[in-house]
């Protein structure tokens, strides 16, 4: 394809985008395809000869579309945002054109440079701790998923708990690790991945919020030491994927610090509240963790995957992940005065996925991206108003941010019902969860172009549906 | 940003793409920049207002290009590629509009069922065992990295070694692995990730084309079950990093058979050139592997990132990094009639991978890209005829694809400085290894433009460079 061609067919693309965009509200929600369906409508065999490029953009309309769950509609509350932008995406386009690695300084100054930039940025932007900036001793980088940053981060509390032995000669089935019973599932997975294993994760008990008992975690982490165990990592939440609980950071990083048990704390979504100086509150205690993690690619308008990551002691991290194969090794690196951010993550290949972030933050500006968190906020918490405010309906949980937790009054299978013929519907997409082992109804507001008023349409379609069953 | 925004600037962004394709070749290959040159040229602090796109595209060519390494031009011959194309760039750009997250089937079935089809497409373009069909009880799916592959490859042989016990228990610090001595660093560093200890990877002995050697294998992991330990895993490289040694997979593969021991081959590189019928020979003995890793985004026109993944027995790799929780069940997934590639790899998110791979298999046919593997290896092949011939020169390593390594006769300083000068020219850009402890040159031919002229330009630079040192 020569660049002639390119500019013709990405004019193509960018219009289909473009309509896509100002269509994709009318789309049903979910897809509404049956297995199998999508991959019966493609042939078996890849072509022989070339085909024009305006057969695939028909056929993406005609064939995959019809298989698409519209993440970007405004009428998506289903699981955490995936949200995304113009800017974004034509950062990411570009981050594509340029198609530079950039695994060491060397392979790329800029896609590092940039990166170390705007990861300080974030953290005055969302008034992290000064130990997470790069020109202290710590320092951000991106990684894909929090699920990665969580191992990541697991990978160097083990380290740290054991001289960086494990590394060396493999884990000894005494490790043990902490979260809540309510903590995403990425830390038992990471705790697998690890060799710790998942009889030693430790699931701690909540308190009636939802959030991290830190007296039980105390107790715990001490019949662990009594038994012989090894602690070395806790990961609290700021924001569980089920109800948006926030663990009380102070007091678990306080036992933490006591203990030098490394302190991972996982904001993935909740984290972009922290733009406005009225949620900062959800970071309190920040200072006291060892690594800290949240998603732009699931609030911050920036496209998937873009998965912020920061560690207060940048050494601790590279000192887990580093080796230096003759065929990496070049100038810049051996002088020391460089970051090669493959020392930071599983990866050894990285694209340059600063550039889509640099982006959004010029784009709209830190007052942009606050005015978008705002009126997500003000739109869940109407939302809980309603449902509190409707006698057939409770709320589950309290709702502290975007995300709203309810059922209908009348048990497990009544939800379940509702919850099925709302996204039959194809008008709004939710997904559930368990609260106090009740089925439970979650209502996340993220989708960037997601107002108040398509909130209300939601609120109606549920009191209309619930009232129909 | 409006649908219409989105337009004006889509189309901005498109015309800096292509006319940046148009340039590339003219820009010095590896950036000039010293550490620190690039950041200083930024602001330290994200603006509050939000700024016109205009000054965010003015930006990237004054403040960023310079600090770009230009991995696609056509004279980048350093490391392994990572070429890309129109076609990848268009899909990949749609798959960022589209936004949609693939962790479950339920979430995008397009996502996953057309990359469930694209990677049985990929068995049969390269003639790959039909084991790893998803029809048979294996399948493909895409990761980010080669890295991140060879660590889902060495988990589900760690599990299989322990009865899953491991994923349960931890690792008992008596597991081993098996590689050459000449295989990625990724290998060492999955070993540390997955709790089994750098100390536990025996790295086998190579023979004089720098291919393991079975004899040596199979006496070590007679030791090691002598020893107490539990052998779980040998990778073989299909393409070294150094110089595209090829392990022998056939007796390798037969070893791993007889043991019990998964067998993971990664063709990272090297894996593309089996889409031609007279390379094929790299894969002989492959229908013994567990698994089988190339990247697309190497050297199949594909950008970054895009890993083709392969197992034979699925249900082992599920079984691996399985985890349910309460948010994520579904009834597709229920019914088990769907694949959830989430269980397939370290990340739960995941994106839109497939529609990259879909375009460039399509765009191109089989065809068309057998012609860019022809075109280079053919060039790469006159290349090591020309130093051959060249009484200066030697070839340090057999070339039998599109890797050449050489040397300037005349020691490691010499061929250092060589190098050294030719990188700082501008002109080209290559890396170095080290085979037989001598300093030495790579010279890779894979960026989708080079061709023999530009391979030709090359030597004449080469030549010329050494003659001035």
């Amino acid at each position: 394809m020569t660049p002639e061609e390119f500019r013709a067919h990405g004019y193509a693309v960018i219009d289909w985008i473009a309509d896509y965009q100002a269509r994709v509200a009318s789309f049903p929600v979910l897809s509404q395809v049956k297995p199998g369906e999508i991959r019966a409508g493609l042939p078996d065999a890849a072509p022989e000869a070339g085909e024009p490029f305006e057969r695939l953009l028909a056929d993406l309309d005609e064939k995959i579309l019809p298989g698409i769950t519209h993440w970007q509609s405004p009428h998506f509350y289903a699981y955490f945002p995936a949200n995304a932008s113009g800017p974004a995406i034509l950062g990411d386009l570009l981050s594509s054109g340029l198609g530079v690695q950039g695994m060491l300084w060397a392979t790329s100054p800029a896609c590092t440079e940039l990166e170390t930039l705007v990861m300080d940025w974030l953290v005055e932007l969302l008034g992290l701790p000064a130990a997470f900036l790069s020109t202290n001793a710590g320092g951000g980088v991106i990684q894909d998923t929090a699920s990665s940053a969580v191992l990541s981060a697991m990978l160097a509390g083990r380290e740290q708990a054991t001289g960086f032995a494990t590394n060396e000669r493999g884990c000894d089935g005494k490790l043990t690790v902490y979260t809540s019973r309510h903590a995403h599932s990425s830390i038992e997975k990471a705790a697998k991945i690890a060799g710790i294993g998942r009889a030693q994760v430790r699931l701690i008990e909540v308190d009636g919020t939802f959030a991290m008992r830190p007296d039980v975690l105390e107790a715990q982490i001490a019949e662990d030491r009594a038994a012989g165990f090894t602690p070395c990592f806790v990961a609290a939440s700021v924001g569980t994927t089920s109800s948006t609980a926030i663990d009380p950071v102070p007091a678990i990083g306080a036992i933490c610090r006591r203990e030098g048990i490394w302190f991972h704390v996982d904001a993935a979504m909740a984290g972009t509240a922290a733009l406005c100086p009225e949620f900062r509150w959800i970071h309190v205690g920040l200072e006291l963790a060892d690594s800290y993690c949240f998603n732009p690619h699931k609030w911050m308008l920036t496209n998937f995957d873009c998965s912020a990551f920061f560690v207060r002691d940048r050494s601790a991290l590279i000192d887990t992940f580093s080796i230096l194969p003759e065929y990496l090794r070049n100038q810049a690196s051996a002088t020391g005065q460089v970051i090669d951010y493959r020392d930071w993550h599983i990866q050894l290949g990285r694209r340059f996925r600063a550039l889509k972030l640099w982006f959004v933050l010029r784009y709209y500006g830190t007052e942009g991206l606050r005015a978008y968190v705002r009126g997500h906020v003000d739109a869940a918490r109407a939302f809980a108003g309603w449902v509190e405010a409707d006698d057939a309906f409770e709320l589950a949980a309290p709702a502290p941010l975007n995300l709203v937790c309810f059922r209908l009054k009348g048990g497990d299978t009544l939800n379940q019902r509702l919850l099925e013929a709302l996204n039959a519907s194809g008008k709004i997409y939710l997904t559930h969860t368990r609260l106090d082992r009740k089925y439970t109804l979650r209502l996340c507001v993220g989708q960037t172009h997601t107002t108040i008023d398509h909130v209300e349409t939601a609120w109606r379609l549920i009191r209309e549906t619930a009232g129909g069953l």
